[in-house]
């Protein structure tokens, strides 16, 4: 068949067949079929959509394109989280450490940040002396001394990912829950994990506006996840405003030093978030066999202080100088030049709060990259004072900025003004989770 | 605004402005926006379609995109017309000398063929001596004295038409009423006609499947044309067989030189279709002020003679040996080394006849081009002995091929057999002209 027949056939809503998918995409990933065909592709995709089966074949035939990591040397069964991309989001700095120390195996290979939305490699690297670059006999021997592991990903995992990512960036065809779900699925496979839990976050800071679109994106996750013979489950959780109070790289790595310290309270909505994956993952991996008794076990690991201990060991065996995991120690790491505080432009109280341009404004100041080759600085960014509902006050800081560089410091400023809708009544509680997808 | 803007406003369904469709199409012929965000952009049009104002905008940004040419010059209202790409279709031959010896002017600017259609270039390059490459003023002198002249495209005529065309064929993207009505009308408004007849091409053979379809395009490139101050018409008529009974460079010049020499009944699909065109020509051009009254004229150089003497002169002014129109003379043009006869693989009536495989077939033995590079061969193809509504008898052959070079024979003889649909009963008559449309 020639490509542009595969393409066509799409175009005009049929189903591709295993062969199909192959020759395109691992034709592409050869280099022998070209961008513009493969792009004309991804764009009928975005208004024809894959089956379950196009889908879920399309991720396996990616999954395939590169190496792919082999954990089952190590014992019981590994589970890894993952987040489809949010602001202020640190849990898998919680929740991992949390998790092994209930007993869990997290052996998780994860991403950097790009655009709004941080990674958690560059929150791992803000912590002097870490390498997140670890050969996979060093990343299985950290797995089988604490329980845990965070790398980053090997040069050749899904390289068909890496092609088709760049591409859809390029060509408006990132919108699309087939693709979004198969570029997901298919690192998520490749890194070899046997049980994954999905935080797919909903609102204005996440790539899924709706609860209905995020179930739809989720419930095609768990579903590809099942025919690959993967335990898969996904949570739906809300971006409508950053999930912590710190966007930044050391400021949030703070935010989860304190977490693991009892410092911030289980109803935060970090926490609950925190809380709720790691149930999960207790579950998916029969470490915990209801949810109460995962929640008891998360808990107690919280404030015996050995879920922070097993942070503190997973740094240092990233050859990281574990004495600042410690609340006391960390907000060393986040001393800059000047803090500004940014002010609401009105009395009133805060309806609503659109993370994607709190994203932004923190990634203007440094701490986020606009390009992959950007530079990024580790100790700036912000911290909220106020969360959607509060009062606010003309006279009372909303966030205080964390700078070094103030080259673009107007801008986020004005960015993060207009990131508050301010009402004059309180607005109705929200909920946070949406939802646990198990089909 | 970015590129990608661009793609994703289309996308989501929006009306472009000229100025990012000028960023668009202006920087996609610089080679400064990549082909992969081009075909992106063309799918998108695939599925949003565009705006009336839309396409006529891109056919502007198209025709600017490169020379344009000025017929002020000449007197009277040029007029050309075009085919949206047939089988078995050489109606300018006939229709171009005609109109010519009723007063009108013919200025046109012509193209090759490609796949299964094939082009009048390469009909009149079967005549020793032609050259279709002329230059501009030699043309326009051409046209001062014979009221006609059919030359090739210069070279930088709508380059932007020549990229999208290329990208449109690798990726999927050709059927789309908004692209085929911008690119045929791109060309046409460059070659500087006033008046402009288009022969949309309905049926198997054609772009256009359904009359629904093809009077949707007519409309389009009717509007578009008056909105950038042509006068337009177009004619629907039936592509479901070969026009004519001649598929090949020399054969359908035969076919030409026979019609123009009274040999073609005026009842003939051929004859009834070039004689409605002509109509159409003198009407918009001002010759004729009723249709009585242009077939008349038209008849009236038919039988007199005076339109071969202008397709002999038009053939002569291009360094072509003018002996060659002489229906006595002209099918020394076409001897081959093998003739070949067909024959159905039943008896019965011919109930439909696929003027694409019939195409492809005869560009199998030499007659048309798979690829721009291919050399043809002017003297082979096929003469249909029969049409739809026929009967067909297992022992008269349905038509004869003329060979040269026997490579891709039996392949051809099968496509012929595959493109016959014969029933037991004679079907009803179908028309053969689907109206006309003015707006």
């Amino acid at each position: 068949m020639r490509i542009v027949d595969i393409v066509e056939k799409k175009r005009d809503g049929g189903e591709l067949t295993r062969a199909e998918i192959e020759q395109l995409v691992l034709g592409y990933v050869k280099g022998e079929v070209p961008d513009y065909q493969v792009s004309a592709f991804l764009m009928a995709v975005v208004f024809r959509g894959m089956t379950d089966q196009e889908t879920a074949t399309l991720t396996d035939v990616m999954m395939a394109s590169g190496d792919t990591v082999d954990l089952s040397s190590l014992p019981g069964i590994k589970v890894d989280k993952h987040s489809t991309g949010g602001v202020g989001d640190t849990t898998t700095l919680i929740v991992a450490p949390l998790v092994a120390a209930c007993g869990g195996t997290v052996a998780k290979m994860s991403g950097r940040g790009l655009g709004h939305t941080g990674g958690t490699l560059d929150k791992l690297e803000a912590i002097p002396g870490v390498s997140i670059e670890q050969p996979m006999d060093a990343f299985m021997d950290m797995v089988r001394m604490n329980g845990l592991a965070v790398i980053g990903q090997s040069g050749n995992l899904v390289p068909a990912d890496k092609k088709l990512y760049a591409l859809r960036d390029v060509t408006g065809t990132i919108a699309s829950i087939p693709l979004i779900a198969s570029s997901v699925m298919s690192k998520k496979l490749a890194a070899g994990a046997d049980a994954i839990v999905l935080d797919v976050k909903v609102g204005s800071g996440a790539f899924m506006h709706t609860v209905e679109e995020a179930r739809k994106l989720a419930s095609l996750m768990v579903r590809i996840g099942k025919k690959l013979h993967r335990r898969v489950e996904a949570v739906l959780t809300d971006m409508d405003q950053p999930l912590g109070l710190a966007v930044g790289n050391a400021l949030e790595v703070q935010e989860a030093v304190n977490a693991l310290s009892g410092l911030v309270g289980e109803e935060e909505p970090l926490m609950e978030v925190s809380l709720l994956l790691g149930e999960r993952m207790l579950l998916l991996s029969d470490v915990a066999h209801s949810q109460e008794e995962a929640r008891t076990m998360l808990l107690d690991a919280l404030h015996s202080g050995r879920g922070l201990k097993k942070l503190r060991a997973m740094i240092e065996a990233l050859g990281g100088d574990g004495s600042y995991i410690d609340a006391n120690k960390i907000s060393e790491l986040c001393k800059v030049k000047q803090m500004v505080p940014v002010y609401p432009p009105k009395d009133g109280y805060l309806h609503a709060l659109d993370a994607e341009k709190i994203g932004v404004a923190s990634q203007m100041l440094g701490a986020g990259r606009a390009k992959k080759e950007d530079a990024i600085d580790p100790a700036v960014g912000l911290v909220l004072h106020k969360r959607v509902g509060d009062r606010l006050q003309t006279d009372e800081p909303f966030c205080t900025l964390y700078v070094n560089d103030s080259t673009q410091l107007k801008e986020a400023v004005a960015l993060i003004e207009a990131s508050m809708t301010i009402g004059e009544k309180q607005p109705e509680a929200k909920p946070l989770v949406f939802g646990i997808v198990k089909e």
